[in-house]
């Protein structure tokens, strides 16, 4: 029996239970340097008092929460019955910190290979996104060009700590990567001043975690507007820009703020043929997590209508981080049942192009394979995966 | 005659006519170095396509707009009925991103000489902001002691574009001096970016002035942020921070995202007693300009509810600079009377200790005074200038 999709759930993530996990998927001599230094990634060396993961997630096997695909699927997938997630990875965005381009390129691909043989085949509900590291956009356009076409593989991700903004010419031949597979790209938080980036905020380093966290929304506002003014939407039509975890309601100030400056400054950005918010409802998405929480949740629901929720946004729960949002509590009363419907299982479904039905729990429950894994293989979506749905 | 107060115009920029202005007031060995090398503020290489400045604001005797006092009141006090406004200068407030702390200090002690001589003395409606260097806090301290107490020095100012965060305790002392000295503290954009400043956004240089424009924002969100959680408000409970020129409605979806995530990670900031957004109306102002304009006028009116307007926000126009907020037309239909009115003059009144009321303009006219300045010194404040107005 199926039914039609009702959850999908945008940000999961998935982590390696070692970081040895990745060496086999290492050509040398990074193997060999992995191996010797572990991934090397820098951190931001902000803390988190509750900690980043939730400790009720730590697989009973041993390793760190996201690392086991079965507790990702009893404590996520069907509890909530979400049906479909996607994988963003977590440590691995700080590919893009490094500084050794070579080495980065190759922990991505190895992390790729290892996100589709330990991940993807594991549930059939699981997708998948690529991972990529900036410090080399051609490599990274040839990541996508290898992985891009595996079926359950339906973004690409990168993480949002940059070192200049992400509508700049020097990213531009990873949207060209992107567009031409059908593949929306996402950033995600977390490497805001780690490594080689930019010091998180616009005033260098915050003195805490709360600080930090809190003004991850004004990285996302930095690559948005940048992505607008920068032509990127122009210059590839195509393309779709997800903003993972950044935060929902500054984006409508921030429209405000650039149409009405677009309207004074235009003949800056004389590529532009339309308003900047317009730019920003057709090709930029949002996942929910973590959602504001007006006092009055009348105050969110005008948000959403402002920056076209129909549209652009999308359930997440950010499993299995400390600040998870429940499917089911996450919103506000009064949300009409459309804008619901669009949030939770639409907007998803028409941008990485999901079967818009899902075989019933129960049914998963029966299969025989010992994972869970249905009969159907992974990525026989009812459209071509990452082509919207022609009815969009 | 006299009459309430209507405006107070938070945002004028005056001018020097020419840099040499202040030689006469700078001591050796500065006085040299700046008759030899200019001021030698770095600027961020920003270029605005209309121009920073009002074309129509450049005095017919010469020098560049803001720089003649009878020009600012022919052309803004006089015709929109403004009864004060608060000076904040300029360029000066490149003072904090030079590299020598002395040369610095001592531009910004010759600025506020010749702030008090040739413009605070000028009009009786002309308020000044004592400008600081951030290069050397305790220099700054001395400073703000020193000019502090002038009957029309209603405020200390800095340039928003900082190496650090405003919470940090480097700037504790010009906090301590500001607040014994009865004077809020403002910071005004137009720095960010240039010389020793943090790159002006999250992700470093964005390519154009519409970007930098639009993102200026999230640098006032960042020193809100800082402000709040690294205790100042705590640590300082009489000091109030004015945000100039830093837009609006930014500051809402920031108070909720604050707020929910003190709910969290409170004890990282234990010396909070209430929520941030409590902290942010009680000790942060905001003024008008850029106002942002949504299509739906009430979104803003909401917005205003929402930031607590009628305390927090205040009037300004900008002048004389190229996106100037008229008095009159700047806000949306719909403002109840009374909001109105905090905006447009009590708030201002209150912060800055301003008399309640102002002569008459045909008054002002017939002073005998050939800049039109009235009998009535400057300073005459119906409540010592400063200090706020027991009914707050």
């Amino acid at each position: 029996m199926t039914h039609p999709v009702r959850i999908v759930d945008a940000d999961v993530h998935n982590a390696m239970r070692h970081f040895d996990d990745l060496l086999p998927y290492l050509p040398e001599p990074h193997r060999s340097r992995a191996a010797d230094g572990g991934m090397g990634y820098p951190g931001s060396g902000y803390y988190s008092v509750v900690g980043v993961l939730r400790r009720d997630a730590t697989p009973p096997g041993g390793g760190p929460a996201g690392s086991d695909p079965a507790v990702v699927r009893g404590q996520l997938l069907d509890p909530y019955g979400i049906d479909y997630c996607v994988l963003v990875g977590g440590g691995i965005l700080g590919v893009s910190n490094l500084t050794d381009p070579d080495y980065a390129c190759a922990l991505a691909s190895a992390y790729n290979d290892w996100l589709i043989e330990r991940w993807l085949s594991a549930d059939r509900r699981f997708r998948g996104a690529a991972v990529v590291s900036t410090l080399d956009p051609e490599l990274a356009a040839r990541e996508i060009d290898r992985v891009g076409s595996h079926p359950a593989i339906v973004e690409v991700v990168m993480g949002s700590g940059a070192r200049f903004p992400y509508g700049q010419r020097y990213y531009h031949l990873i949207y060209a990567a992107a567009e031409r597979n059908n593949l929306p790209v996402a950033i995600h938080p977390g490497t805001e001043g780690a490594g080689i980036a930019n010091p998180p905020t616009t005033a260098g380093y915050p003195t805490s975690y709360i600080q930090w966290h809190t003004l991850l929304s004004t990285n996302f506002a930095t690559h948005v507007v940048s992505l607008v003014c920068d032509g990127v939407f122009q210059k590839f039509p195509k393309l779709k820009f997800v903003c993972i975890e950044g935060g929902v309601s500054w984006l409508a100030p921030l429209m405000w703020r650039l149409d009405k400056n677009y309207r004074a400054l235009r003949s800056e950005v004389p590529w532009l043929t339309r308003m900047p918010s317009e730019y920003i409802k057709e090709h930029v998405r949002l996942t929910t997590q973590p959602i504001e929480e007006p006092e009055d949740p009348r105050d969110l629901i005008r948000v959403f209508e402002i920056v076209d929720a129909e549209r652009t946004l999308m359930y997440s729960s950010d499993y299995p981080h400390w600040d998870f949002d429940h499917p089911h509590t996450a919103f506000p009363k009064g949300l009409s049942e459309t804008m619901r419907r669009r949030i939770m299982a639409e907007n998803a479904i028409e941008l990485y192009g999901l079967p818009r039905t899902a075989p019933d729990l129960t049914d998963l429950l029966r299969s025989p394979d010992p994972n869970g894994r249905a009969d159907e293989p992974a990525g026989s979506a009812t459209v071509p995966i990452g082509v919207p749905d022609p009815g969009e």
